[in-house]
């Protein structure tokens, strides 16, 4: 089954209201097996929304409205369905009943400009609201040997999740039969999309337009996301399991995680599983790989603390950092990022510590060492070491790519992989 | 001038990505008076692409096309607007030549894959893209007596906006001659939207179509966007002055910035002017106020460093917290806020020294500390003080809403309004 969204607001043409909307519809219908093939903003206005109604109806069976249901003149979605649809559109006395109820309970009266919330499109179903003041609508056409489904939502996000989730969503399990479509994301980090395909090689005999694979890359590392469709669960859910171990066979090491995985929390997981604690020295990161950290709840079991040494001061009286190699090799140098590791674990006493030293930008390059070097090192109680990077040009990508680094570093010491 | 956005992708058909390209670009078109009416998300499906195209023309000059130019198989929008325009891809070996510069410099060699990425429709202009590896196209078509622009742009949201704000935008300002419109955003911290409007009073004698005034809420403060409409430059900046001049008598304090000011650069502008130099003690934030502090450039020249004191021995042993005040009061409360504060500032040797404690969530909480619960501490020469906040239930808007408090607190100290 194929459905298109239609999203109405002119705050969305001029970039006021970012529309999540749009992608919180996606992966709810994608998850019962309709196909979004488009989605589509128009602003507040009765002939173009008519219009991509009739488009819509020309590659999918199903229209999801959000949007322009409010109580003001330009909020005419209501009134341009009714016209696309060629009925009139009634008062509902119960609707305006409800809304009147829910102003009083604020000790407020209803304006009269509600009274446009309780119209209705002849013979559309209305789909009570007990969030806020305007209905959702849904109505279900025979059009020849086919069908047009219009379900109606309000544009407020929770008011739109409610009613779809309690109101549309059952609806439409219930009336169709929907074929089964999965999804399988694997996470990875340390490996730019191009390898990744060429490790995984030639996938031809295994793709096909019932079995997909996307790249999406991000500063977190590229994620892949394989698309299954089929028949039955046992199906799609064979189909994933065959290409993803065929792609663990030959990433392993550079997958941390699927889904909604995050590196901090698997690393963080780890730590706990062996009742290990970290600290950390960050220089060129400036916190940000403990705000990472501490981003996972329960991460105080593990996560003892850390120094942020901006200054060359702070790296010498609190880490440990010799004056000398500072003077010799610069703060951003292997032998700095050691010396932090080892001196911020010596210091809060943990099983381990990581540090980070390096150029973030925009200025401070130079021919040596451009915009975008940076040191990690990492000690434990074998010793430390520290790994030299290339990044971007960026200072807060800088700060996001090495704190994914040094993560991963973590993760890969954990697991004897590095 | 009319403009429609195309924005590809399978990943924001299914919701897996939010569509945050399309919301910026509206908004810096309108800034430039290029009415946004449409904005289409398909597939990366070549026949779905080239028939919005087509229909984006039929309503706009121009249209923007987002997404799609990586470099694996699935990557289709080259072709397909290559396709459109009826014209051939070419090889172009400079494009390949930046390309294989990047990974080299990385240290890695470029794979086959990515010369796809250097394939250009004939007659297209090349948008250099130094940020990543798939550049932006730009191409301008005389039908009969009007125009068909066109600009291609990766879907990676930083890579599409360098593109846009250095390459595409100056094309467009210069070719087309654009109505007035301009935007003045104010930005507010530590007042909520309902108490802005009740000091800001009635405006509906200022207010109307060419005059607008929008409250954005947002983990760090109120913006409110001013939108004037007018003929003349001049006419516009006057509305704007006008009405500004009457928002800043009424909340003045409130006020931090304006447009893309952020406070961490605020507050650092103002203690590098003063040469001041500053530390920070960590508890609940876990780094997130250093991080702050460090987005921006130049900022070493006033962040010295600072301690995140996850643990209560890190509070002890670096800060000088009092083990009996830990153990009586805790370690939210204010006494331990006042001595992390005061203790990073000795430890240090710092102008001024910031702390937080607090209970991020979601667990943690007692029923005389509930989440959201938090201590922050300021230290200078003549004193320390601290202050509670109650703020929310969520872990990680309770760090950016501390980080936000502990940053204004700086602020208003500085300015004597504390």
């Amino acid at each position: 089954m194929n459905a298109v969204l239609l999203t109405v607001g002119d705050e969305l043409l001029i970039g006021q209201v970012v529309n999540t909307n749009a992608a919180w519809l996606g992966e709810h219908l994608n998850t019962l097996g309709v196909d979004v093939v488009r989605m589509v903003t128009v602003g507040d206005d009765i002939e173009d929304i008519k219009r991509e109604l009739r488009r819509g109806y020309e590659v999918a069976e199903l229209v999801i409205v959000t949007g322009g249901l409010g109580p003001t003149h330009d909020d005419v979605t209501r009134e341009a369905v009714a016209e696309f649809f060629g009925v009139d559109l009634e008062f509902d006395p119960e609707i305006f009943a409800r809304v009147r109820e829910r102003f009083e309970r604020k000790g407020r009266t209803v304006p009269e400009s509600n009274r446009t919330q309780a119209m209705v499109p002849r013979g559309f179903t209305v789909l009570p609201n007990p969030v806020g003041s305007a209905p959702g609508l849904w109505y279900a056409e025979e059009v020849g040997s086919s069908e047009r489904l219009i379900i109606v939502l309000p544009g407020v996000p929770y008011e739109m999740k409610y009613l779809m989730l309690h109101e549309a969503l059952p609806r439409l399990r219930e009336r169709k039969g929907l074929r089964i479509i999965a999804h399988r994301t694997i996470l990875t980090t340390g490996i730019g999309e191009s390898h990744i395909q060429e490790r995984i090689g030639d996938l031809s005999g295994m793709l096909g337009p019932n079995l997909r694979l996307a790249y999406l890359p991000g500063s977190s590392g590229v994620r892949l996301r394989i698309t299954a469709y089929g028949n039955t669960r046992a199906e799609v859910d064979a189909a994933i399991a065959r290409l993803e171990s065929h792609i663990r066979e030959r990433i392993e090491r550079y997958i941390y995680g699927t889904k909604d995985d995050t590196l901090e929390a698997v690393v963080g997981h780890m730590l706990a599983e062996r009742g290990l604690t970290i600290s950390v020295a960050e220089s060129c990161t400036g916190g940000f790989v403990l705000n990472r950290l501490t981003n996972v709840s329960g991460s105080s079991a593990y996560v003892v603390g850390g120094i942020v040494a901006y200054s060359n001061q702070v790296k010498i009286g609190q880490l440990g950092v010799s004056p000398e190699v500072l003077e010799e090799e610069g703060a951003v140098s292997e032998t700095v990022a050691r010396q932090m590791a080892a001196g911020v674990r010596r210091l809060l006493g943990t099983n381990i510590g990581i540090s980070t030293t390096g150029v973030a930008g925009p200025t401070g390059g130079t021919p040596d060492k451009p915009v975008g070097t940076v040191w990690i090192g990492y000690a434990d109680e074998e010793g430390d070491r520290a790994v030299r990077l290339q990044l971007a040009e960026e200072r807060i990508l800088n700060k996001e790519l090495t704190s994914t680094a040094i993560l991963d570093m973590i993760r890969l010491h954990l697991l004897g992989l590095s």
